[in-house]
């Protein structure tokens, strides 16, 4: 997960025997995507196609979808452009310049502690943020600390709102085998998505795209993953990893898997409840997967044990050398001591702020317009951040385009949430008072759903545009709701940014500081959702003597289909049986190290090539949260030939295929 | 949790000062019953009346209950004895007398390791019981093992199979405030159920009956509760108590939560839904709650600090003591090298075998019938210790008694089995390939339960009766799947009983050896779901600076009834409001160490009045699993003053309060 400007190309020809220049990293960068989705893509044809995964594009086709047509079970394939439907709320953006800004963030907060800092720190990305991009409507400018506060980068983007769905499989294609064999190989999935970027209604031409090669991967071979890897902790200290294993990962877990049941059994209602609900409960399996494998990492005693090495190793060096240690104290110490505070705060700050609303789109509506309406009175640097001139655009497209609001999901999301902070804080706490008052999570939570008109696109600009005047005068339920709880949230918010999130990241940034006057920059930073590249190659591993190999073929599909969800296939796809390959590469796995939010990266050779869109990690690449073990943890990948020959034969997207450079 | 057989009158009369002799606690085992259903319960007046929680005889009211009269929603009250109605599958016991038998199975087991130790183990119970009991039908005989194999004696009891149901509030009295209230206090819920002993049509007479006293407990007054305490943790190795918090409860919870989230949406579907899956909910609501409390206090460091601390202190004890030393080697170190077995062994043990069939009904009597009909072609001392002699007249009245079997309930607890199974093994497992074949969990659970004649007891009892040919013969599906899957889930079981269970028994043996040398019998064994008396005084306590009194009155229920669940008061109780003396103490609090298992205990004062029915723990009592502290773990109550007053002004139970001695 290295960053573009600090990438190893002579350790990679060390280790792998090939040459990557310059050249071929800003080729690479200026054709690598990230969508604001939360996924990665990259460019595909001269005219502004986009390669990603269906799954990352599945919240658009469900979007795009209603009672009549569901574009999510049964795919959705635009044969012209005029065919191409935008997605709500999606941006791409493509990085351009990096910029170091830590001197100038050091400068703003220096000698701040508390919420001071905070404040500062804020300020001054704000500062930043908007010096760089100015009023210019098509970049974006965003300032990303790495290192945990050790480093902070100005990263400036090229946008693209207008992101438009050219092809997503049906999902019984893209997800074969689903929650089973989500994070497991061997596998056969079409996770292929493509969208096309706009700009003025017109394609946006897009010359520096690599090049679609359909063809197999050769084991052994190099491969690069460039993309935006979302968050890791592996620079958290020992005591912040007993954090996560002992309360945030089992509280989280548990509210997923009782939200994975009523999901579960609310789709079986009806065809529409069950098409209203499967966007949703891939995504809540998908996390709960996720957060299994890294509870049992954090779980096993090797990990932990190595960690606590790595600790005593880089205290006993800072203790060595009596300069450095004057310099660094004892953060690991501080730290600590703030995981009791931590511990004491974390179910109320969770429910009244961090997690509040659960998933409702109608309550996050409310919250931003009102807290919105508030804020903008202030000047953007003395903001929540979140609010800051230069995080406005995406921000208002995402609350003012056109969604779909699924009432029966949205009543459940806030009754669910009301309940568990009933449940976790009890019936007598003030937090639960203040959420309830004397009604039930389940009346309460029906009637701001029923009553409120914020799902109408019209009325959230008018409260938008009509700021604070607009909000005083609202007589919207959820705005109410979200006006007599703000003041409690906030104080929330700020005592956990003062008594935890300040003292953290300062103590942080001192290891930071330790940590590159001991070993250099020989360890990339934890993941932060900007653009990283990977080096790997193709291969497979073993597990308990058993030996898994580097890549399935179409043929395996066929074999593994059982009739019954979700081992079921499409008819389409038993219809085309006899047309295909079989033989043909459709998985694959290499050793690169990638997690949630490099979905849809494009694998791509020494050459420049895109060999595949990674889709997944193996159940293995799940610890890598915490420390990545290259003779285990894989990439999971839909390859290029295996997806060709699905659109040509399957689909008959011939338009497509021929855009993508295949005779 | 002190055995009947070894009470320190003493350290009490130091500690409370009041003397409880012989007289009186020969009195005290003699009123005490065990329900087999998990509870505990009293005699409370010469006509075989018993005394337990709403929540011991919920199930046998709901197996009463149909879609015309549901009596865990409305109440149950016969108001003459032709009224009561027996509960199927339940048994009551008293306990006659305790013998040690520990020469005897140390005698049996003398040498041997592993299966060999199972197997002599289980013969020499098995013996001991035949040999007790004979062919009386009004006894049971159990050998029950303290100390984790440090004792083994001889619990022989007066049985009763004949127990008839004469009250049992609704369900939003008994459990007012419902989850989010549930181990929490102050509380005010009416948790008392009554029942009747019957034997040849006839209530059974009972001399020996406890006094109720309807009268307000004092502070600070001596408190004895007489019960059955299911199990503890207390004396597990470390090492045993991190595969309890990484592995076992992790598993369980989410597990739990899952179907919680099921049950919720599945019983919203209609009012027949509901009201069949109000039962089940309520045992994992609990459940889970319970198992949340015990992760939480694993998750502590000051438990686990002070668990090692513990350890560390026995282990150098007896390492000074060259001789212990000798005797006892390291069965730390050997506990703590099974953890790795356990863990590689443990979710194919728990999914194929353990948790076989989730809790399926007609799974668990094919089970029965097909291991049942095998097992007895054996002589009782080989078989499986389940079907042993002694142990067959209780088996079978569990299998023939006629209970309603819910189809839709049945099919969700396979179908959710099946597909967790398949999740944590993945679908590639063989375990998941015996299980499911080519078909999906939600095909098959439906395909077992429409197909299955197993809900008829006649169909039981035929193929009970009828042995290994009647099982061979049937065409029931589910007999035939669990024949399916029968010899690989016995495997499942001999693997683990030989490599887990034996090894572990035997190290255990060797600490609880080691525990007596060091400390003497100064501390109680771990809860074995046989009788135990414990002693304390009423008292609240004091957490993060707040004082919580030791009661609660009549008055707090109306106070905090809202009108919506659960925090709904029935009319008949608001129709009663002005009748009462409001000022009543309704619940209380008291020091006594109690676990699951000890709902329904006679809470007992030092003259041996009935002062009220332990039916919860304060949350502070979860962590009491793994050690109790007397500063916070408080037994929760329904006091005798509280339940007089509800059952003659709200129910007009005139005839029970008479009966109870209340004039």
């Amino acid at each position: 997960m290295w960053t573009f400007d600090a990438f190893p190309s002579a350790r990679v020809e060390q280790s792998l025997g090939v040459k990557v220049d310059q050249k071929w990293l800003d080729r690479v960068q200026a054709a690598s995507v990230r969508l604001t989705s939360g996924c990665s893509a990259s460019l595909v044809s001269p005219d502004g196609l986009v390669l990603t995964n269906q799954h990352c594009v599945v919240d658009c086709a469900q979007n795009l979808s209603s009672g009549s047509a569901d574009y999510v079970k049964d795919s959705f394939l635009a044969r012209t452009r005029a065919e191409e439907r935008t997605c709500p709320g999606v941006q791409a953006e493509i990085l351009q310049t990096i910029t170091d800004v830590s001197a100038d963030v050091a400068k703003a907060t220096n000698g701040l502690s508390g919420g001071d800092f905070i404040k500062a720190r804020n300020a001054a990305y704000a500062r930043l943020e908007t010096a760089a991009c100015g009023t210019d409507t098509t970049v974006r400018c965003q300032v990303i600390s790495f290192y945990r506060g050790g480093q902070h980068k100005l990263y400036r983007y090229r946008k693209y709102s207008d992101v438009r769905l050219v092809f997503a499989p049906e999902l019984s294609a893209a997800f074969f085998g689903g929650d089973p064999d989500n994070f497991n190989f061997p596998r056969y999935a079409l996770d292929v998505g493509f969208l096309r970027l706009y700009e003025d209604g017109k394609a946006v031409r897009t010359p520096q795209h690599l090049t679609w090669k359909a063809r197999a991967p050769l084991p052994g071979e190099a491969t690069f993953v460039s993309g935006n890897p979302g968050s890791t902790d592996r620079l958290l200290t020992v005591s912040q990893l007993e954090t996560q294993r002992d309360l945030v990962i089992p509280v989280s877990q548990l509210q997923r898997s009782e939200m994975r049941g009523r999901l579960i059994e609310f789709s079986r209602r009806d065809a529409e409840s069950r098409r209203i609900a499967t966007d949703s409960l891939f995504g809540l399996e998908n996390g709960f997967k996720v957060f299994f494998g890294r509870q049992f990492a954090l779980n096993t005693p090797s990990l932990m044990d190595a960690k606590r090495a790595d600790e005593a190793d880089l205290r006993a060096r800072v203790a060595a050398d009596p300069a450095l240690a004057a310099r660094i104290g004892d953060p690991w110490s501080e730290i600590a001591a703030i995981q009791k505070v931590y511990g004491d705060q974390y179910l109320r700050f969770r429910q009244l702020e961090a997690a509040s609303g659960g998933s409702s789109d109608l309550f996050n509506f409310a919250q931003i317009l009102v807290r919105g309406a508030r804020e903008r009175t202030l000047p953007s640097a003395e903001r929540l951040p979140e609010f800051a001139d230069a995080r406005l655009p995406l921000l208002t497209k995402q609350l003012l385009d056109s969604t779909p609001i699924d009432a029966p999901l949205e009543q459940l999301e806030l009754e669910f949430w009301l309940l568990k902070t009933r449940e976790y804080l009890t019936a007598d706490d003030p937090v639960t008072k203040l959420l309830l008052g004397r009604e039930s999570p389940e009346a309460l939570s029906a009637a701001l759903v029923s009553g409120s008109k914020l799902g109408d696109p019209a009325v959230r600009k008018a409260l938008w545009e009509g700021g604070q005047a607009a909000i005083e005068a609202s007589d919207d339920p959820m705005i109410r709701y979200a006006l007599r709880i703000d003041s409690e949230a906030r104080a929330a918010r700020k005592s956990w940014e003062t008594q935890v999130s300040a003292p953290t990241e300062a103590a942080a940034a001192r290891i930071a500081t330790a940590r590159f006057a001991v070993y250099g920059d020989k360890v990339y930073p934890d993941a932060t959702f900007s653009l990283r590249l990977s080096y790997g190659k193709v291969a497979g591993w073993t597990w308990r003597g058993t030996e898994v190999p580097s890549t399935t073929q179409l043929a395996g599909l066929y074999e593994r289909a059982t009739g019954a969800e979700p081992f079921r296939v499409a008819d389409r796809w038993l219809a085309a049986r006899d047309r295909m390959k079989l033989d043909t590469v459709f998985n694959f796995v290499t050793t690169n190290d990638i997690i949630g939010g490099n979905s849809g990266s494009p694998v791509i050779s020494a050459k420049g090539e895109v060999l595949g869109a990674a889709f997944d990690g193996n159940i293995h690449s799940l610890g890598g949260n915490y420390g990545y073990d290259g003779t285990l943890n894989r990439t999971v990948v839909v390859s290029t030939a295996g997806a060709t020959e699905a659109l040509r034969h399957v689909y008959g997207a011939d338009a497509l295929v021929r855009e993508l450079g295949v005779r």
